[in-house]
């Protein structure tokens, strides 16, 4: 069985009873699971994760459009987070049985899809993108809704599917395929908050660190200890124990220890079997060896 | 859903249509998968690896006593690994959803079952065995099926079920509960065998090192390397990684490094995932936060 995630962002983080209509919506579509919807009002934001096969998932990020564009009216809205659509992002993650490819053809299906029916621009981005200039979303979705109109009409920002002018309410959306991102903090045995920043600044990428890896130091006020808040956006190519080897060197270079770390949400199993193969130097090893992947595929 | 592995060892490892009768008879039984099966002629033995839900692995353990107890002649037979049955050993293991209490009941109905309906004597073993002394396998296979008759009748010897004399061809069963076991070497960066025997020494149970660890020390002699070759029995209670740094330290104190190790056959997720959170640190693991096992669950 082909697995995919899913974890579309709405413009909606306020209205209960609007949240609650869309995730009735998506539960109600035959093989989709919903596992986990959360909201933000200073965002004004909600973030819902679907799990399903592809053709499943089509259906389900359908129905969302249908009832979000219906129900949100970006003229109005107002948050903290930037935002180009009622439907602002929709990833697709591939998580099981399931290339990246199969994943970056469901996200275009689904994208010519959706603007077709609402009559919507569409962009694509990430693995999705065919233009390396639009493969990053922070890039897409500069200027938000207020000047998407004005974007449109710029070179190189034309959608890649539907109109060339947003919808008036529902602005456009970004939809893609991604790996999938790790939520991994790293816990320091100080309140030294630039030991943090210290150490976030030489793992991350933007400055000079590890090519998969978003990082900032943040003080743990109640907790009177720092942390390294990272995002991992590819644990294939910058695997969860090189960032945590090197977060605990930097972090020794100024006399502090490592006292734990911490999984935000839900991590990919084999992010966590390729530490056990890495610190027990495992010969050849593979998903092969696992006792329930076997059982999985007999 | 429940699943419960199960690893029954036959005496017959030579008549490949035997084996393959026997093979036969498990994959029709609806509801099992056998995953795995080999043969060796040497010991005149075959180990076969099954997987199902508690009431099939039932219906599959009585159709290989219904066929071997047909085929197969202890008075007959010959190899050089030791055993009283010909269905010698049958161990259920608790694998997703299912407890060991579970696992032990199962083998009670299973020994119930199987002494009542080829009037053969059954012990009970490991975790499904009430008497501390006839926990182990080896003590209850001690004396083989030529010592059978002679031992059934010594104090702590009768059968847990079934008549209280050797069935005449196929002797007797030993069917239990127990652990996962891993099958675990660690290959050493030496030609010197004395190394990994005092490492072996250092880190196995009966000389002093780790509860649930045996290990012996090895030479590869085509690769001119020596292997620490072990079988984890609780892996829960005695962590891979602790295995590992043991080993490591002890290999170091000879002025040896750890070259690889191997994992022979099949390995739980959960013994990796132990590994992964001991090396991060990771705060408060579970199973939870792997995305794989919230997407089985919902």
């Amino acid at each position: 069985m082909a697995i995919v995630a899913s974890i579309p962002n709405v413009s909606e983080g306020r209205r209960r009873d609007v949240v609650e209509q869309l995730a009735t919506g998506l539960r109600t579509v035959p093989g989709v699971r919903l596992l986990d919807y959360s909201s933000d009002p200073a965002h004004n934001r909600s973030v819902f994760t679907l799990a399903g096969e592809p053709a499943a998932l089509k259906a389900a990020t359908v129905a969302l459009f249908e009832r979000a564009v219906a129900l949100i009216d970006l003229r109005t809205h107002r948050g903290a987070h930037p935002r180009v659509g009622a439907v602002d992002v929709v990833p697709f993650v591939p998580i099981e049985g399931v290339t990246m490819d199969e994943c970056v053809d469901l996200a275009r299906e689904v994208a010519g899809a959706v603007a077709e029916r609402f009559d919507l621009p569409v962009y694509l981005y990430e693995e999705a993108s065919a233009d390396p200039r639009r493969r990053n979303l922070e890039d897409i979705r500069r200027g938000g809704f207020e000047g998407l109109a004005r974007k449109m009409t710029m070179p190189g920002w034309r959608p890649d599917f539907g109109p060339t002018s947003p919808h008036p309410s529902a602005g456009a959306a970004v939809i893609g395929a991604r790996h999938p991102l790790i939520a991994y903090n790293i816990n320091l045995q100080t309140n030294r908050l630039d030991v943090a920043k210290a150490v976030a600044a030489a793992v991350r990428h933007s400055s000079g660190g590890l090519r998969y890896v978003k990082a900032i130091g943040v003080a743990l006020e109640d907790r009177r200890i720092v942390q390294v808040s990272m995002n991992l956006t590819n644990y294939e190519r910058t695997p969860i124990f090189r960032v945590f080897d090197l977060v605990q060197r930097e972090a020794a270079r100024h006399g502090v220890a490592v006292l734990e770390s911490e999984v935000i949400g839900l991590v990919p199993a084999a992010a966590l079997m390729a530490v056990a193969a890495h610190h027990l130097q495992i010969a050849g090893f593979g998903p092969h060896m696992i006792l329930e992947n076997r059982l999985r595929e007999t």
